[in-house]
């Protein structure tokens, strides 16, 4: 047993038991969500962390009086098995985050009559539904206006303070009045007179605002309710300066407190007709909205229209991808020339990618936590270093690394791999089979309005056919200096949740496909793809990918022999681009590493 | 105007809405269907046809005081139009045969209060819910327990009489008793101790029995209830004969009069745990279900397992494919010397291609009606040459030709288009195009388990690269000596119906991209594939297609230009193979023909 003594958990369990046996409810569930069902949580909605030590960005938390479990998906079982040591606290594994297996556990063991808790501000309506047919069918209560961590946790995180300021022209396109107007528009499409958005990218994109109250994503915490003639913005205070609230003002605009925008919902006439997102917000404001208001379910008009950026914001993710691609020219030329100099671990890799992005005009900040895996830990697709445990780089073999940064003018996520030393047949082999795959994708072209599942095939069919596969999607949707996951697109086998995944022009996805074998390295590619239009037939309009990366493949690790002439041609073709476009943005080192690394094959 | 002066519908129409009066009714609703929701209907069931003068295979008729409408989608607007003609019923055109565009109308156009007339018993289970939710929320009653056709169609046929016989060994692998123990192990593990078959081709696989009460499908009208020790069968009397009657009592099969199955379910025990598949069971049917038996809704156990083919029913399948193969290299070796010499129309291929798979050991009769459409006839996915109306197959240009047959040993369904006198730059490129995808598909190899649907876009992706796309599905499963449609995976881009599309070994789908370019020509080539074992690796199960279809593919309409090298081997190892199963089958022109048109390229 390598149990801590006292794990400081085992506490804060006790007391939620207590505060559970207070209420009377037989089990509690905490989530990891928050009230704008973000994928990266402010640390005031991290209780589910606090309760378990669990580090993991996701996680479902179940106590009852004698039983407490943490149901966790297969990307973090090796993490939460030492991290719940000595927490009293059972690891329950699913396959995937979006198992139900918890639901079917609390079916079976609470009893008929019993009350199950959980805190419906920061469940969202679909996993609510779910949960409360579950337990329906065994005659448990289900009851969701109990925020139990308000009780149990002492020293909870206050609201994120950081102040919003504006996303200024000329990287803001289109100005709040008009994306208010726009917004108006389909609210009259579809009949409402209202509209409420709980969504922290769409709340960004919409009023032009950027925050800093989540790591990585440029967002602020709060929610909007959009009338026909003017919107409230529910923020904490102190988080909108005046000079700010002037503007937003002349805009039409009131900023309210963040407390007070379940009243406003409550408060809406009964002849309001409010358009909500199902998919978008929680039980708890849903809840909130009198009976009498009629409610018209669609995807919120801000999500989409975000994922289709203009064409002079394109032109300016251009330019950030020429920037980050600059960035990347000069760590990867520090890297190669550092080796076998310097010590090396993943955790130098962060760093040194980070300050080269961080000496590039529009850089704000990474747009995701730095995957840097050499070898057995690049085939953890989730992979971090952590001071605790990391590797260093030395001796042969693959350095994954998965990293990028939010700018003024775009949002960037690249990964590339990289020959260490040495490199085996088989890691040639896997390397080739990933660029077809992404080669594939890269040259497709297909009907606009095609649903983005379906594309997914194009990208896994070269690795399928060595009896190959992967395990996550393929791609993901790309916001404009905001969240570097957004929908409603997706290029993924999975049923997607959002049934509105057509492709259209100006969305931006990601294309990485990958190969893991396990303990020994992994390897995926990854561009981000700009749907351009590319024509219309009597077919219709068609689309095809404009690659926005500008970043050399590391050709030491290409088979050539696997690759066929149109792929090959491909691959020349794009490090001519990337040659092009970088060189006017490096010099010394970088330039030399540069000409070497897109030199064609 | 070209009416007909006396239209014979006019007074059908009149007497409908006479028994409608009769019965309050404001609407009533005519569906394309049968009680065993297949897609060719017993006479009995052409109900609306009848009503209408309107010959195609799918429709709705919605008849008010005042108005009668057909709805009907693009396959046959044109035909619609002149069948119509005089009728005094509104051509209404929808896209799509699955579209709901006549629940809108309904719900938009009769009374809160009136009620909406339809025969439950013709009614699938979803389309009824469908309908339910579409007049709810108008205030309009729905009454599904009415068949007016009974009233007014005074010469209606009566049940189909075909008998009933046996598929008998050495092509039926698995006797029935077997079949069945294996329906009930399915029904165990979902709790089941009673199962009710209405589909035609579950209950053909299940008993082992085949029909002749529809075209081309050699199935027999009846439903099936199955209990955990024996099985009752309801077919009309006389079809089955006391020597059939005595094997099937053996198995513990009774048979019981067709009109008894609504009553069977209606008498089952309170107790009773009824397995019942949603989307193969009426409306009318399901009400007879007692409220207090537990109704258990999956798929048909016999669905998903006649998709799996056995090993010893492959090879059966293959032996009809080489018979097919020859005939067609008899039918083409004809078609070739009596092009010039003879008159030929789209007629005279239909008669011809028939007769040259007559003369097969095993062939039982076509498995569809044959589509033979020259140029402009070609590019109508669903053509079919009349009497009235077909073309005469001479001058320049594409003939394509989608022909099936039923053998005692499998159901083929294969597409070819040859060269007529001299082929066009553009026909050659859309034929190349389509070759391309069908060879894209066909060299795929995937997971075990992979959702059909995605496989689609493999076989579109050649073609969407020139900006052309086809609108219908990619492939649709095949059965044994049975539908040349069943399910339950397609590979098709359109959300199925079926949730489960996983790909199983045993498999048998069709591969038929196409391109059509209206009033000039079409190009569709089709063969049926084989869901065979890859091999594993620590990726789990892959599969692979083999071709099972022989037949040369016409190398003169081919563009060697836009051939890669490994879709040109693939051509070439595929006439190899033609070639060398089909030889021993043919013999003079034929087997000139068969040479000549293997050669490679």
């Amino acid at each position: 047993m390598n149990a801590p003594a006292h794990n400081p958990v085992v506490p804060r369990i006790a007391a939620l038991r207590e505060a559970m046996q207070a209420e009377g409810l037989a089990a509690y569930i905490v989530p990891s969500a928050d009230p704008h069902l973000s994928e990266y949580l402010p640390s005031r909605w991290q209780g589910r962390r606090w309760l378990t030590g669990f580090h993991g960005s996701v996680g479902t938390l179940v106590v009852t009086a004698d039983f407490a479990g943490l149901w966790v998906d297969s990307r973090y079982w090796t993490q939460a098995e030492a991290e719940l040591a000595g927490s009293g606290i059972a690891l329950v594994k699913i396959a995937v985050a979006s198992s139900p297996a918890h639901l079917d556990w609390l079916a079976g063991n609470v009893a008929a009559g019993a009350s199950v808790g959980v805190d419906g501000a920061v469940l969202g309506l679909a996993g609510a539904r779910a949960l409360q047919a579950a337990l329906d069918g065994k005659g448990v209560k289900l009851r969701t206006e109990l925020d139990l961590l308000e009780k149990v946790w002492a020293d909870r995180p206050g609201l994120p303070a950081a102040a919003i300021y504006q996303h200024e022209a000329p990287h803001a396109i289109v100005n709040r009045a008009e994306k208010l107007a726009l917004v108006r528009a389909e609210m009259g499409k579809l009949g409402a007179d209202w509209h409420f958005v709980s969504t922290l990218d769409d709340l960004a994109w919409l009023f032009n605002l950027r925050g800093a109250d989540v790591n990585y994503n440029p967002v602020f915490v709060g929610h909007a309710l959009v009338g026909l003639s003017g919107a409230t913005l529910f923020v904490a205070e102190g988080k909108v300066d005046a000079t700010l609230a002037a503007k937003l003002a002349a805009d039409g605009v009131r900023v309210a407190a963040y407390a007070e925008a379940a009243a406003a919902l409550a408060a809406l006439p009964a002849s309001a007709r409010l358009l909500l997102d199902p998919r978008r917000i929680t039980l708890g404001l849903r809840q909130a909205v009198p009976a009498a208001v009629k409610v018209i379910e669609a995807i919120n008009p801000s999500t989409f229209a975000k994922s289709r950026k203009l064409d002079a914001e394109a032109a300016f993710v251009r330019e950030a991808m020429a920037q980050d691609g600059a960035a990347l020219a000069e760590f990867f030329s520090w890297l190669e020339g550092a080796l076998g100099r310097e010590r090396i671990t993943e955790l130098t890799i962060d760093e040194q990618i980070t300050a080269a992005r961080a000496r590039r005009p529009g850089f704000v900040c990474p747009s995701f936590a730095t995957i840097a895996g050499f070898n057995g830990n690049g085939a953890m697709p989730h992979y971090r270093a952590t001071e605790a445990s990391h590797s260093v780089i030395e001796g042969d073999g693959l350095l994954l690394i998965d990293s990028g940064g939010q700018y003024h003018g775009g949002t960037t996520d690249i990964t590339r791999v990289v020959a260490i030393g040495q490199v085996s047949a088989e890691q040639k082999r896997d390397f080739t089979l990933v660029l077809k795959g992404m080669i594939a994708l890269s040259m497709a072209r297909f009907p606009r309005g095609t649903r983005s599942p379906l594309l997914d095939s194009l990208a896994r069919a070269p690795i399928w056919a060595a009896n190959v596969d992967y395990g996550h999607g393929t791609g993901h949707g790309v916001g404009y200096f905001l969240n570097v996951h957004e929908g409603p697109q997706s290029i993924s086998p999975h049923t997607p949740a959002e049934p509105q995944t057509a492709m259209e022009p100006g969305m931006i996805t990601s294309n990485e496909p990958g190969i893991y074998k396990p303990g020994r390295w992994g390897v995926r590619i990854e561009n981000l793809l700009l749907n351009v239009p590319a024509g219309t037939s009597e077919f219709g309009e068609f689309l095809a990918f404009e690659t926005l990366t500008l970043c050399p493949i590391d050709t030491r690790c290409v088979d050539r022999e696997l690759m066929r002439a149109d792929e090959l041609a491909w691959l020349n073709d794009y490090h001519a681009t990337v040659r092009e476009r970088l060189l006017p943005l490096v010099e010394g080192k970088a330039r030399d590493w540069l000409l070497l690394r897109t030199e064609a094959i």
